[in-house]
């Protein structure tokens, strides 16, 4: 089986793969606190377990994964190192800019961090090279930005950062550095306020029931994940 | 009545002003295509017309508008003029600091216009400056967050851009500029792509059903953003 | 009569309205102390009234107004928000781009403040845009820098901010929110120095005799103004 | 045993580290072409090889690697993906300011890419750094650096990129994706000179003479750089 | 006699002259097309002997002089190197910054090229520092700012660049590279319109009549502007 | 004989010289503390020497040197003025990109100072044109790096900074301001720490051994680098 990972390639199998024109995945992690159940590089573990799978099933080569991202709402927790908007948006330019140079014409930029700035850097990043190479496809988005689709079981609305899906991921992806979660906080935030203290909403870290969560949840909601990422990019990225 | 526009005070007036700890609105337009029945300044008309009201409820100072956002799906339509990210952010950046500096340390920033990137740009500029004064009470969102809360009638889940909430409030707002339009368009976008011509999901400029507007719900409508903003601010801004 | 300003016109009528090749008017407008008798916004009011005025004689289109400039000497006393020079730099880049996009080729960029490193900024960006674009006919201008050629009446060679002249156009246009002015002051900097207060040159805000002023004299420098433009905008727009 | 790298930490795991003063370790890799023989991502796995064991012996949290670098020499080669000077030195900057936020006082940045260009951008940022924070102790180098040491075999004096010394380590640290190499290649450069074309110097990709490598040899390498990097760690950083 | 130019200078001759609080000078040239009869360096030479004699009467340090400047009008004319605006804000910023880290309180920034873009990116320079350094005492001017006052002799208004001032300094300063020139030219300029070939008002390269030149009057000015810089400099910077 | 500095070149005369195709010579000094013995603008001094005899021998013409460098090791001694890296590195992308508008193609950026910083500065803006501009042949070396090949005398592998051979060559050069110096320091740095205070390694400000510079090995140095320049610029810039 041809290698998917770019790193694993020498320049000639790269050469070579280039030319049958395969989408190009570059996948951002984050370093994030996650509760004090799941490590800080939960949002690095999914996006990169969900992107192996996904270059498996399609001409696909994996870049990389760049692994800090910019956070929000956990600044202020231990272990967050977040890079800055434009750092990360300049990371996201660099890179799709040189995956025109090497003549790609089809890239998922997919991020296992889905926070609002986070998502809007890379977004902007991939709105300046569309404008200047018409020709380019490329899809930017969170693997957590499907979840809330998944319906074969009972996540609550408001489940979300270090939550019921997410610890069940975890489980299902890093069990042996990741646990159940001990408490459910469902943060109450002051709408629209921008806060310099937003841990005050929720100092377990936590944004959902984690209590609940089990492997096999985590499993179903990959593969969902991964069914819905197939789907989009057959539709949309070929 | 004390003056409640900067721009008309005195420079005793301001400083008297603002020794009553006002909370100082800087009020965030766009131009952008809104179809063929609304003007390019749509967003402006509408913030204006709630802050002049919002003013006279508060014990608040208007800032001058900024009449230009940063506008991404109506890029390509006759009419839009957007600042880049950037710019826009460093607009906000600079007048926060200079609020900061005459000690106002209660702000809201409200935006006509509510497009990803560009709430995200007036938010960075909010984020980095409470990190910096913790003490700064600062509120950022657009008007048009707060349309789908408005339940007294039934709009469309997909309404938007010009659609029926926002012309019934253009009819409310600028009858003499504004019409009803005469098509609905619901764009149908491939999930997540990033498009160098999203216009071409709605050549009519509208998201939305703007056939059904009429001025009494657009009325209704700006009574109700009205009253949420505030509750808000009598709440978080106190 | 079509409409003149920008933001009052659909989609389709801007469309429609470039189509003749008009000029393009991007008032600026600043925040800015003006003594205790005229208001904040002093120069964005002079400036839209003029603007309003000549759009009216020649074929043109009125972009909405930047409501803010780079104040230095009154940066210090209440009221005065201020960009920064490279934020009004981007704001103008950034504009003239876009009109450039929708395929203007003449435009006025008009300003009622008239510092000096504000004026720089605004010429900056248009020095820049002609470079890259040799058919573009870009005027950049304060309408203040056209008083000193009014010989009607005797105004003293050093009157100017919130001055005879300054405070008669103010009487003309805004009589509601604008007064006479108390006293005269003459600053006397100290050459070529950078001060870090200026504002001590001039503690009133004053550089002129407003006690002179009268809304007779504003008119007439108004008038005077409005055919200079013409004049000026005829023999190098064309 | 505890944790070593950071994002299998929890947050609660990642401040009781931080308590103890640990050497914080940033790794920094590179997508680059590294002849028929290496893989794209050799600086990569090379860095990470090392700086695993390192950690093994130290009191050290490893950060995630940074697996894009700076790349000059091999830039038009296919498969180099380079980030842009000022985005690898806002990545440093940004990593820095977090591990000092986070109270870290002592650090590593070890580079498995030695450019020239690439370490200045690593080297400002630690500059800037310790000017600001005089308690900082950091330490910025390639691993690469400490080679020309090793005088355990001969090894040609001219031997670099994808030569002797860097395929042995290859061949001991990955030797399922690293092969010997079938030819030597002594670029000679027109000295000083600043090319458009480098790779024309060294159409093979590879500088020095990769056909003499071995598991064996590259054993002992690494021995060898994880050897004195203990040294110079206990000597300087503690 | 003391060294007055600090490149001149030891280490220890430098500090000990820093301790007098002396007048810390930075000349500021330009390389700029002058006319056939100048050479291009002709803002470098004034200013620098301007500066030479002014050392000799205060007490000065003399920082080395920065050789180019942003010049616009002539820009499209052989010879002339231009700095970009940002490029020279810098350089004053930066050198500002280190006269600071030595203690130096008083500085005199003096430029050859008087053009206005460039007067502002120095000055801007300078109201960022005073604002940060309040105790610091600094003037920024052009030689050229004074010559409009210089009345022993009949110098037409409308002289300027490589007119008839200007080449009378240089036949006094520089006369083995400057002759009298052949012709004159009276720009007429359109009206604030920015020009993307502003050379063509003044094909020759001169602005003034540089016809009726002398040593003689070039001296008399030299001795005047030198007259006034000193009396200028003990009012306002000691 | 025809002139070669730039800056006494009347604009015709370097139109002239621009149509040889010659090679155009930026100098680069530095202001840097240079012990006790030598001056603080010894990079300049030793640069311009060493430029004005090249240009004697070439086809050449010599800009106006760039007086200032980035320095760091000898940031915190009295008298070092440094650029910021990024303020370098624009002063010589705007020149590079200027001699390119004026047609110059060979270019020869010889800096005085051999700072890491300093040289990767020069070297980025020189790569970024190349890349840009395929048929620009430009070197970019320092005088000091030719240094080590001079083997007529035997100068400690050790020596640098105001050692031995650059007080030779500034008693060379400039005797009526250099002296001997009365002490050898061979600093012992913490291999790859980054320190904010390298100054602490050398307090006399010099690395060599400046007590056995003689007039006579410089004026052999300099000759030495002089035959080195030509050679390699006939060799690779013909």
């Amino acid at each position: 089986m041809p290698r998917k990972h770019a790193k694993e390639m020498s320049k000639d199998e790269f050469r070579s793969a280039m030319k049958e024109n395969p989408i190009v995945i570059l996948p951002i992690g984050a370093m994030e606190e996650h509760g004090s159940h799941l490590p800080l590089g939960t949002d690095t573990f999914e996006v990169e377990y969900v992107v192996d799978r996904l270059a498996d099933r399609l001409n696909a080569i994996v870049l990389p994964t760049v692994p800090y991202g910019e956070c929000r709402s956990t600044y202020n927790f231990p272990g967050t190192i977040s890079l800055s908007f434009d750092t990360l948006k300049s990371i996201a330019t660099d890179i799709i800019s040189e995956v025109l140079r090497h003549k790609g014409r089809r890239m998922l930029i997919i991020s296992g961090h889905a926070g609002g700035n986070h998502m809007v850097a890379l977004k902007l990043a991939a709105q300046e090279a569309v404008r200047q190479n018409r020709d380019l496809k490329i899809m930017v988005l969170s693997d957590y930005d499907l979840v809330p689709d998944f319906k074969e079981a009972k996540i609550p609305e408001w489940d979300g950062h270090a939550g019921m899906a997410e610890t069940s991921r975890m489980l299902n992806i890093r069990p042996d550095i990741s646990r159940k979660g001990r408490q459910a906080t469902k943060p109450k935030s002051p709408e629209h306020m921008i806060l310099p203290d937003p841990e005050r909403l929720f100092p377990s870290g936590i944004m959902g029931d984690p209590r609940k969560a089990s492997p096999e949840l985590g499993s179903r909601i990959d593969d969902f994940i991964l069914r819905r990422l197939v789907a989009m990019i057959r539709k949309n990225l070929d």
